[in-house]
């Protein structure tokens, strides 16, 4: 590597999928006093996020808040829709498929994947074979991640349900939205989504430390139907609690509140279509970038089907040991932090090290995302690997586009 | 009510037994950027954390840090000891035990509890009666509210390990900690507990949304012998993580884990003798000061015996509505907020509005808890409460004590 | 001095006379980036604050912020209102007054000063004498320090006026109000004061910072007739600008305006008469307090009649050296710091130890002031120092009142 | 303009020539309760400070701190320095020249300008000329700004240095490094400067609010001369304090001084070489970005030579309207916000629109500087003004240069 004069002291960047740029309004809410939990303002300002999530999510049905990160939303989801020995459909598209599946499994529950590899989508046809075959309807849940963080692969939710209602398969349709939630849209009732999950740090722009569960009357009814609810993942009290600690199954999480009345404050005064296209537009530039570095390169985008390209996530193949080497320049040398390459290779393999991700999530704009791009650009030059000329430029112009 | 000229506007003082008040150096601590969660300073903090913890709790066996409030802490310890249609005992003194019972049921458990009502300790020999009954040792495990929030009893969890093992019962001895952890003295293998658990917002003065679990060898086999836990819950990978997303089973708790630092750097600068010694003489100022009010008087202390004591939450009776006036009184006359009277009656009953508590755990000192004391002092003759004369110069005496 | 256990480790709560207490708001709202200087929203921010400083002093006139502190108004002040030569006089009630007759005379002016001592207010009868011994009017302006903070005597700004109209001297009135705006009552255009100066740091709770001047057309006529003034300090431009940067001779102090207008909101939410009321209330149950310390054993109010005393400061005499014992013992007891003697005997003098004073300006309630009096009993009897009984009962009985 | 969707909600990034860029952790410094201001940690504080910024502006003698914006320190130098009917001679190179010579007439100083112009360096040639006609040492001082930070041009203080000593001129130099300080490389002692002026805000990197007049003995020797001096600007005292509110002239800038002692270690942790290394870096690749868009086209850099370019401030000429339609297009599109022309035309003159500003000062990184050219990218792109290809790559090349 070539040795250079370290322009990196300045604002950090941290541009990996989640958690996501905390917006100074966010930070911010978060650093007051400990409120009263019994009475007060903090009641008010719980009941009013609850419209304002639902709002996020699309959905006119139920949410329910817990203390946990996405993988304790996971396990809430979960909980309350699936006794021991019953059976999941799991369509995997990168390494969250298969972690909601060992999740499943932990509780007691079986696990059927389907495996798409770490680079393209769902294929219906072999999701649709999964379903037929299900003559008697053992699987009660499909576990349908829309975008998998670790391939950035965007998944068709609203065709798995027509597919579903196509097959005649009574399965409760449960989306994994952690890294799409306010990013890549989403249309919770529209597309027939029966449990949603997400988490507070991505494209919700809060620290982690909160998990969402949207669910609508007939998960509601899968979970009156079980014989048994732990009473720290049940979600009929939290979304319909009698007593204010019911919300949270206990003391609630104050400061993450405050930071997500900001967060949501944020979104809806954007509006949640203009925040998606906003996604969109940046995701774009990014492509055009990718895409003029180089196509048949060593640099090249994982996923490459633009439309199932997540807006939110873009991972990348740039051949080992240049992955690292490239995250280690930019971090060293320019205060730009981008992700690792995960689940695309083992840990401990060499080729671990050809991979990196770039997370372009929540509170992001446009001089983010051309800083981030131009810092690759002077990596990729530092490092003497390949690349087309022009990727800047061409972001930019997808940036300026009408 | 007289009618009084408003005195709130300054600096508001929660004195309710738990969220505590933050120290400024632990919410400074909290603003910060997101951090890198899979490389960097983030992974060497989170390792500086564990063996201060443990000090804390005074163990040298494992600790498990989970993304929950208390109730989720409580779940966990259960989670990774009980499997369905085992037995715990629970000793009650105050909402709490109740509480944890009932999650316990959750999860499939037998519950038997003995309730020693809302203002005594346990009563040594009505549990070993308990645990001689249960010959075939059906009971898996004692669960132990060394302070229950509600009542302010404290129990004598050293005493209970004695009984056991005079007995020669195997349960394991689980100790919820969540209000008495780095306030009352607790000594986790000196007296012999196998589980602890504990939470974020009380003596380890960070915001809600972390709780803690802390097991011995013992219950380690206990875990290991389930033929299930729960992949959320299992505290083995969080205790002994190959990997760094191992401790929190997901997304880090980024924020918190800032704050954490900053709290366990308060606490091990001071010394976690020297913060037991604080809040016992703090304690004891307030003891006094209730003393001198009354003792035959319409408030007075709901505990009786000093041993018996909380030195982190005190609960006191003053008769309906006074308790619900005077809280009323010294929030909007003075900017102090004192805490509802907890499970001593049920909401709806007029005698719910008979009582308060007073929180005094974790960031509190001399000026705040004198501070609190005049306050209600105000409070009391604002509002021709019959109280005795002398009690804050009594709190102040024992403060100068030397 | 007795040895005690540390009881400090806790909010640290800062009774001095200035900087006072800075409330949340007023710190969250500095924690922002720099804003744009030359368009947007700290334009209009700035607009809102001038009307809102004039309501707290009670004028219809003029206002001009300066980036000083008190002393640099002090400067601006007389900046615009003197040239070399000319006179003022001075009535002194503590230190304050020296300081800024010698501030006068570092611009080449001659400064008479009236001596009252250091607990004692104005004298009337030696006001007027000297003002009528002054027949040709070489006296341009009185220099009227409305409290002065290191007495804590507070005098009586609109009698001074009516003296002065009944003298019949055209003399500018120019009052200091660094201690006293915001807390004592003051009324610039009612009172018929001509220049009032006043910082940020006290009733204004921003950290120390911002000087303000308000000045009417009287004395605006005075400037205009100077033969020069410093660009600096020049009133004018900063009252009435053409172009933004003239509010402040330059670069805008950004962060302390989010902070001022932050305290501004406090203090119009909660009423300027109110605020007034509070201090009122607060200043008489700390007079309470000390009174049933003690009026003749070894400790006292320096300013024997009530009419006299600011409701924003207090000094007291307990005797040399427990004056310094005293403070040293809360500090490092229960975490109060109580303000130094200042200007009652010279530093290196053993008298110095024989004083000290308490602040009790701006964010300042109930709980805060029982707090500290609470505090300083604990000290009394820590250290020994003889003291009556029922002191934090008086003061908790005129907080009670109706 | 073209419409755009707006890609603007994201982080903030304001790349005007001050303030500038606050980082986190002088802002997290500033969110402090308000400490004790006569004992305790500020006193050890502050009196770490001196040294530290002595380094910076790489000094043995002498540093005064006022609380005080640009304007102030420019008043505080000249106060110290000249008595009223005593010339200084001001080399223009911008309206902050202009600005300065302005201030010493305010005291009553004759200023002697010698414009060049709003592009070009001093002309060594006719300041020579300007003091050989000064035979009688009228010339008290020359007033030199090193940066003009509205013409971004950079002049040679150590030419003007050796000028003086050729000419044989006793007059002092005295440098405005406001711009400079910090970013550009400045040698105070090794250049022969007699005061150097700066602020808190650009490359110091705290908020607007403190000024720093740095001198050596033969400045000092000037003040002792003179016949009086305001107390407010008089630096005797504040360099060489006997009491620690001397310091400050009264009330200290508490939390400015918090700010200042973050900012301090984080230059002193890189290293002041560094620091004008990455500044020398990043002007380099904005320059190559520029000069890729176009040396003949409407957008240019304002000053032609390498030599007298500042490495904190860039000024471009794009011609009215363009500049402002470019300036307002990344605000609304990209959250980017570009310094005014500043003194380039006059308010109101059609021409005034022509200008903009780039701030690169301070807390400035490779992320952020691509990304801002990246902007600027976007934005000529979206308005149709004319470019050349190649800009952010040239930039990023420069970046990545071994």
């Amino acid at each position: 590597m070539t040795k250079t004069l370290s322009v990196a002291q300045g604002r950090e960047y941290l541009a990996i999928p989640g958690p996501s740029v905390m917006p100074e309004a966010v930070l911010r809410a978060m650093h007051r006093p400990a409120p009263n939990i019994y009475e007060g303002a903090l009641i008010d300002l719980t009941a009013s996020l609850i419209p304002d999530l639902k709002r996020v999510a699309r959905t006119k049905h139920n949410a329910a808040i817990y203390i946990a990160n996405g993988h304790g939303a996971w396990e809430a989801a979960l909980s309350n829709t699936l006794a021991p020995g019953e059976t999941v459909l799991v369509p995997a598209t990168g390494r969250f498929g298969h972690g909601w599946a060992d999740m499943a499994r932990g509780l007691g529950a079986e696990a059927q994947i389907l495996d798409f590899g770490k680079s393209a989508p769902w294929d219906m046809e072999r999701i649709a074979e999964a379903l037929r075959a299900d003559a008697d309807h053992r699987i009660k849940a499909v576990l349908a991640v829309h975008v998998d963080t670790s391939s950035s692969v965007r998944n068709d939710v609203e065709g798995l349900r027509a597919l579903l209602d196509e097959v005649g398969h009574p399965a409760l349709l449960m989306a994994d939205c952690i890294a799409s939630m306010a990013c890549d849209r989403f249309e919770m009732d529209a597309w027939g989504v029966d449990v949603a999950v997400t988490g507070s740090q991505k494209g919700l722009m809060v620290p982690p430390g909160l998990g969402f569960v949207f669910f609508n009357d007939k998960a509601a009814a899968a979970r009156d139907a079980l014989p048994r609810v732990s009473r720290y993942w049940d979600w009929a009290p939290r979304a319909d609690p009698e007593f204010f600690y019911q919300y949270f199954g206990g003391t609630a999480p104050t400061h993450h509140l405050f930071g997500l009345r900001a967060a949501l404050d944020l979104i809806h005064d954007e509006g949640i279509d203009h925040v998606w296209a906003r996604h969109e537009r940046l995701a774009r530039a990014i492509w055009a970038a990718c895409e003029a570095w180089g196509q048949d390169g060593p640099l090249r985008l994982n996923v490459a089907g633009r439309a199932h390209r997540s807006h939110a996530v873009t991972a990348l193949r740039v051949g080992a040991p240049q992955g690292s080497a490239l995250r280690a320049w930019v971090s060293q040398n320019i205060g730009l932090t981008l992700g690792i390459g995960l689940g695309m290779a083992e840990p401990g393999d060499p080729a671990w090290h050809g991979f990196f991700r770039i997370g372009h999530m929540g509170h992001v704009n446009g001089h983010m995302v051309l800083g981030m791009l131009g810092g690759i650009e002077a990596g990729l030059t530092a490092l003497d690997i390949p690349h087309g000329p022009g990727a800047v430029e061409a972001a930019a112009a997808v940036i300026a586009m009408g």
